[in-house]
């Protein structure tokens, strides 16, 4: 509950049009894109620059209020979920592109902005902005810094953190502070700008971020490889890799998801082969042109049954698209959809994929798997439904022996989706108990009252994973 | 002082034969490669693997005994002059290259690997490890993760931060912990692996290091640009960026480096320019001769003098060898060299260049430049005599200048060298007190005795920069 002097200042702040407590508007923002959780905010606010943001922080602070960045809430670990109440903070009035710096190569944005309108607007300056998660459309730029969000280009281009050079942001007293610049080289003190992008909103609220734009690569070209063997497509991934060819994309997935993508997307891909390997290099033409003819080659020699070219950017388009509808395609087959991002080391990936195949049998639950080979990031994702209590428990039972097996390999238990409260009580299985305790000494020296998006990240208590809905 | 019950307990861990505190000893690791900085350590222990490691500190702790790492101690900014006494901790029994994977395109190596050595034996599997400052064939890989050093294939490639995938560190406390791992993606938890990455040896000891590889780059070519005109150089820069060409090298000498470097190597470079542009390029042979094309072209369009492609390998080199010989070719000039890496954005060098020599004008001092001109991240070297009080003071207030001018275009007091002891009192120029205070407060959480290299980033007290020998 915020306490009625509490609200009357910040209504004061941001006026009383940006305040909003009705039931209808709190639960709105009571969950986010991750099946499973709900808890209500007290009260969801919009402030209209950074320095609203940061009379709002001194208010918090003072009064013990939660505080929960939010921007589309497409994140898949909770992060947005309002476990302990308080407050939710909308970056509505804050989604300006504010500079497009050609000489410096950056880009300058509020965090309120969409992944795919910054990214539309570097193209048509001639520039790439790399990270793609499959939620670009309608995801936010301050949505995917504070989940340091990966996507389909990151074997070449590295995640949103590689592309954060600067930051402002708001700390829990109140503070604004400034990181980074347009810099391409900066050990001014500690690296607060790679600390707080992935922190999950736990440390800071980031008001504005200055980007790293790269040259528009020339050309593209896409590869689609089929294989009637998993293993034979992971050894494809290895080859490729081993071969020192770096492909901007490298995409698997298997044949249950492979059926449901074709379902929802009818853009004529093959439903009776084991596996797929979709394969994009860009760059300058004589290179793409050299590199996709070693890697049919190289898919040629390890079995694929099949490896097309696309022909037409449609056609390379329609594949891209068709892959990054995997969740939502899926999401269709049954009540709920589970998907995780365990990731192993690269050359794991076809031990991994057997393990999560076992393990799906083991306990009878389904499991399909898709994601980014290249970087060993599978996303292993459970069709099942949170009312059948017995299988939620099978399904919580499978995913934390896929944990265990990814960190056995060398692995992690997040690639790209954060903690949040979903993988908060595995956390320790990748960190240890060290680990955590410096990042919580962390999280006391910067919040010590932990107002900032409470109960994220650090579990309080058991493992388990899944609070099935009631 | 360490108490002689700490002292035992410290030779029982180690060995008397690891333990040194003779005169001798403590006297030769009293300074580092930063001029004008001196501090008696109490001992220098050489622990043999990250077990005793961890006892080391555990007996710092408990005695409150400060620990200063220390690789081949080639650092800028006094970083490891043990400024308030205590252990210098050597790193010569943890000095092998544990691994390299090629499937995963990694090296796990130990801090006390030289530089150079970790390049050469990756270049002999066909892999490339990208940064190299120009203390290289000397400094280790753990001085480099704690500097988070550049190097000359910055604007391409990135720094030292960009090629550490995972760590293995003592907390203060005694605590293991490993961050990361031979992952492309990995956001479990805060990201500690960049957190560690240029913390200066005050946040945890580094013990162990995985580090990202990529694939050598089939062909290299380099071009040496000769101007009348300093600000024609920089125009030239910009102008090669603008045209999205990214060169692996963009180095900026002016004529009074030129002169030393060329007194010093000795293979023919002209002493007689205002500036000379060192430019490389590598990648595959299309590409690259397609690149050294337009930015021959770019060049003389800008007023370039002489542009000349090297040759042959080993003219490029005697170029390279030039350009990173510039501060020991500075150095012979005068009893006392202060070398500083303020950084501004690309955008700005030209600007900032002008500043320098206006500055150096008006407090009659001598400043070379020379620097990573593609990463705005420039040198401006003072040859003195930290004898000469008078002058001391001038260059202080020189120096002062160009961190001010530098901020305010925008830039950073320091771009690859660090803050240590040196740079301390201006860190606030950059941070201010707020960014400070952040910093602190991730400082106090994990080193709350603060035995982890104190001394170093923060400041106690004024802003005087040079400590004059006395």
């Amino acid at each position: 509950m915020i306490q009625p002097e509490a609200k009357q200042r910040l209504i004061k702040i941001v006026g009383i049009e940006n305040f909003e407590d009705s039931k209808t508007e709190k639960l709105v923002y009571s969950y986010d894109a991750t099946p499973n959780f709900q808890a209500m905010p007290d009260a969801v606010v919009k402030p209209r620059n950074t320095g609203e943001v940061s009379e709002i922080m001194k208010i918090c602070n003072e009064y013990a209020i939660p505080i929960v960045p939010r921007g589309s809430g497409t994140n898949l670990c909770a992060g947005t979920c309002p476990k302990e109440g308080g407050l939710v903070l909308l970056f509505t009035h804050m989604r300006e592109i504010l500079e497009i710096d050609e000489d410096n190569l950056t880009m300058t944005v509020q965090p309120g902005v969409i992944t795919q309108d910054l990214i539309q607007k570097a193209e048509e300056k001639g520039f790439f902005y790399p990270p793609d998660p499959s939620s670009m459309k309608i995801s936010t730029i301050g949505g995917n810094i504070n989940e340091n969000s990966g996507g389909l280009r990151g074997l070449k281009y590295g995640v949103t953190r590689d592309y954060v050079l600067g930051l402002e942001a708001v700390l829990a007293n109140g503070d604004i502070i400034r990181t980074g610049g347009k810099l391409a080289k900066d050990v001014a003190g500690y690296d607060l700008t790679r600390l707080l992008v992935g922190s999950e909103g736990t440390l800071a609220i980031i008001t504005e971020a200055t980007l790293k734009l790269i040259p528009m690569p020339e050309t593209k070209k896409t590869i689609l490889a089929l294989y009637h063997d998993m293993e034979a497509a992971a050894r494809s991934v290895s080859k490729i890799i081993s071969a020192k060819i770096i492909p901007a994309t490298l995409e698997f997935l298997d044949r249950p998801t492979l059926k449901v993508v074709e379902d929802f997307a009818q853009i004529g891909l093959p439903t009776d082969v084991e596996a797929v390997l979709l394969i994009e290099q860009d760059g300058p033409k004589e290179v793409v042109e050299r590199d996709i003819l070693n890697i049919a080659k190289i898919c040629e020699d390890e079995m694929a049954i099949s490896v097309q070219v696309a022909q037409t950017e449609a056609e390379a388009e329609a594949l891209r698209t068709a892959r990054r509808a995997a969740l939502s395609a899926l999401a269709r087959l049954s009540p709920t959809t589970i998907l995780e991002d365990a990731t192993v080391p690269r050359s794991e990936i076809a031990n991994m994929v057997k393990a999560i195949n076992e393990i799906a049998l083991k306990h009878d639950v389904t499991i399909c798997t898709f994601g980014h080979a290249g970087d060993g990031n599978l996303h292993p994702t459970c069709t099942t439904d949170a009312r059948n209590k017995d299988e939620m428990e099978r399904v919580e039972k499978a995913f934390e022996d896929i944990f265990i097996k990814a960190i056995e390999l060398g692995g992690t238990i997040t690639g790209e989706h954060g903690v949040g409260i979903m993988k908060a009580p595995y956390l320790e299985l990748k960190l240890k108990s060290e680990g955590i305790a410096a990042m919580q000494a962390i999280k006391s020296g910067l919040d010590p009252n932990n107002i900032l998006n409470p109960g994220k990240m650090f579990a309080k208590d058991n493992r388990k994973r899944v609070v099935v809905a009631k």
